[in-house]
């Protein structure tokens, strides 16, 4: 056990941004693992802890600035604490008890009514369970879809995330990149082009409820219109929507498009680690519950039926899911929405007023700006960046407070950077729009 | 907020055998949800407290008779609870560090490392990453294979885990089921054939190690050498592990065959959360480096390669794993190994003794008996079941104390259930051999 390592945590250790990702690729035998001497087990937790503390440091401090993804790090389920010490397997099918019986299908079940309820279907009229997060929800999503229409073909625009590319390649689909407007959102008549082009083959559409980079926001009634005008009959198409961040938030933004399985959907994915917040990466994921017979398959020696991905899952995150919707509720969730939005126009205010590229579209909470010049700020403050573009998400963790610390420092740095006029700030007139875009040659 | 539910867990609450799976499809209505009253939050905190205490409860009886599935449930990951307040997210590809820094990759890449050295591949010459469970990491390396040899046949036994047929459906793959021997293992021969009937196209092989109903393991070294006597060179197969269980007991066994990526392998997957023994279902899965490539993709938002199957994944189950290899090491899995296989012996010895038909792989702690008559008994002790048989998986967990307590209880049901003759114990000849069959007929 080696008990002399320099700490493996301290922050800007490890990467040096100016390299490519690839060679970024090294090994960590900073904590690697030596063989014990099981006479001196104490000193082995010693070292444990110490390790441990350091690192719980570490990432306290990196939490300070997480701003650039979608994961609300604002949560408390210490009452929980106590169910760490048991192995818990949902196993199998969420809705059947089968022969394993360490599991929390009880609170799965009840999280998957709240979702249910949510989004409009009857408890006898959906399947669903809690998955391992959004991606395990498009691939389920997207299979059923290819099951239900073998020749069919995947639409899904060019923004959307890289799970839904990464399925079509896995179930060796045909898939048809659909331009997208500078809003993040699909371009209809792209789309409608598209279809038209293919009205041979059946249509599978993956609907984003809110886009990665932008927070674009798809309509799903004017895609549904569209395959109407197209000529395509309810079964000769299918929906599924990737929710992601947006498909549980906005449900509570007032005015808003809604989602619901009272329009020809199939099947809606959201992660449960980014707005509600989760010690680990999970999703919840419903769908209709007729067509979720095209890909069961009874599993005996489970007394259950092999429907999900996944096969083995987390039994604690429906728990965690379970706490934190009681805790909450529509009306808790329904604030911090609200409180989210208004902190994303106010970092939007505050941008436009010095002068810097910025885009927020009316139901998100995604704030698109200009990358900033230095890659150790990006670094910093953890902010997802492509191309010419950077965001924030204004996640419930993410406070005025914390805005304007980041703003402050962005608008110290900014100045230094362009302070000779040698180097410019990006044009986003192509990412954002010629009219967000507020580069030298725009403003 | 409905306080007054009755008990939602007592055993034998949810589900009556006799009813076929799909008829236990029912909503857990006594967790439902419902939404708060935020003037009475303490109400609320105080329901869900006796809510969280009853199950509780119910988890430490239920896990007493534990005793047919492969979950170690003995470990002590207190040291840890201090980590669950932070969302952890091992998002993109575990040895490049992006931009989102709230993980542990330190703590996967060590992990990654000690399996790697375990079955014999150099640090600079395998990737891999921690899964959600084995079923991602048998998505992964069919996927990859796939990919290698797009035209090629995967090859399977009969016996084999649930999951490899997914992927088959899932990835549109030609899938030729192999026969298998009483012990569970490849039928050789079989597969020789069937090679031979395929040789046009190149071979896609998942490699047994503990199948999941018997504990069966495939000679890899025997499917390489057959591999070579029916003319497929070494570009011409990939040899996928299905380790599940006993892919990390295996290198614990004296005498064993091993699996080792000297041989001609690709990957190796395992599960986390089976002998280790871990919270919530987990996975290591190791693959040469060289062949990852065909599935990356770069991913620019999160400076990191899309190259696993779920994109985010758990950032918590890692630091478990590392936890628990430097509490146990090399000298200390050994050692539950090898009681594990003693309990094993000691469980088969005394059926035989009893009289019950009984089979226990050499390499293996799965003890395949007749399947006992009455379901009640059958759910008590979580008994995994298919056709005639039933099978109890010695775990660090199960101790020779519970094993005599099942024993007791089987001997006493069994005394009750064919005392008049009527009823007569299943014939097991077909399923483990006549040498093994105890049965009346083969006595």
């Amino acid at each position: 056990m080696a008990m002399n390592k320099s700490g493996p945590f301290e922050d800007g250790d490890s990467c040096d941004q100016e390299n490519s990702v690839l060679q970024k690729n090294v090994h960590g035998s900073r904590l690697a693992i030596t063989e014990p001497n099981m006479d001196h087990k104490e000193d082995i937790k010693a070292y444990m802890a110490r390790t441990l503390n350091r690192y719980k440091e570490t990432l306290a401090k990196r939490a300070l600035y997480h701003i650039g993804y979608p994961a609300n790090l604002d949560f408390d389920y210490g009452a929980l604490a106590q169910l760490q010490a048991f192995s818990l397997n949902n196993i199998g099918d969420p809705f059947i008890e089968g022969n394993y019986r360490m599991h929390s299908r009880e609170f799965e079940v009840a999280v998957l009514d709240w979702f249910a309820n949510l989004w409009e279907i009857q408890k006898n009229g959906y399947w669903g369970y809690v998955t391992n997060g959004g991606t395990e929800g498009n691939l389920h999503g997207i299979l059923v879809g290819r099951e239900l229409l073998p020749d069919g073909i995947l639409y899904t625009s060019r923004d959307s995330h890289y799970s839904i590319f990464k399925a079509t390649r896995m179930y060796k689909m045909e898939c048809v990149k659909v331009d997208t407007l500078f809003t993040g959102e699909m371009d209809y008549e792209d789309f409608r082009a598209k279809l038209l082009l293919n009205k041979d083959k059946p249509a599978i559409i993956n609907v984003n409820i809110g886009t990665t980079m932008k927070g674009g926001v798809d309509n799903v009634d004017t895609i549904i219109q569209i395959l109407e005008e197209c000529g395509f009959p309810d079964d000769r198409f299918y929906i599924h929507c990737d929710g992601a961040l947006f498909g549980i938030m906005m449900p509570f933004v007032k005015h808003s498009l809604q989602v619901s399985f009272k329009k020809q959907i199939g099947s809606i994915t959201i992660s449960g680690h980014k707005f509600v917040g989760c010690p680990a990466p999970c999703g919840v994921y419903i769908i209709r519950k007729q067509y979720i017979n095209t890909i069961s398959t009874n599993i005996e020696f489970l007394g259950s039926l092999d429907t999900t991905i996944m096969g083995s899952r987390s039994g604690h995150a429906p728990i965690f899911l379970w706490y934190a919707l009681n805790m909450n509720g529509y009306i808790g969730f329904e604030k911090q929405v609200q409180k989210c939005l208004t902190n994303a126009r106010y970092l939007k205010d505050r941008l436009v007023e010095e002068g810097i590229s910025v885009m927020l579209n009316e139901l998100s909470s995604t704030v698109v700006f200009e990358r900033p010049l230095n890659d150790d700020f990006v670094n910093r403050w953890q902010l997802a960046c492509q191309g010419s573009m950077a965001h924030v998400i204004v996640m419930p963790s993410v406070s005025i407070e914390k805005l304007k610390e980041f703003l402050d420092e962005l608008l110290k740095k900014r100045k230094d950077w362009y302070k000779d006029g040698g180097v410019q700030p990006p044009c986003l007139a192509d990412d954002i729009g010629g009219d967000n875009c507020l580069c030298p040659l725009h403003k």
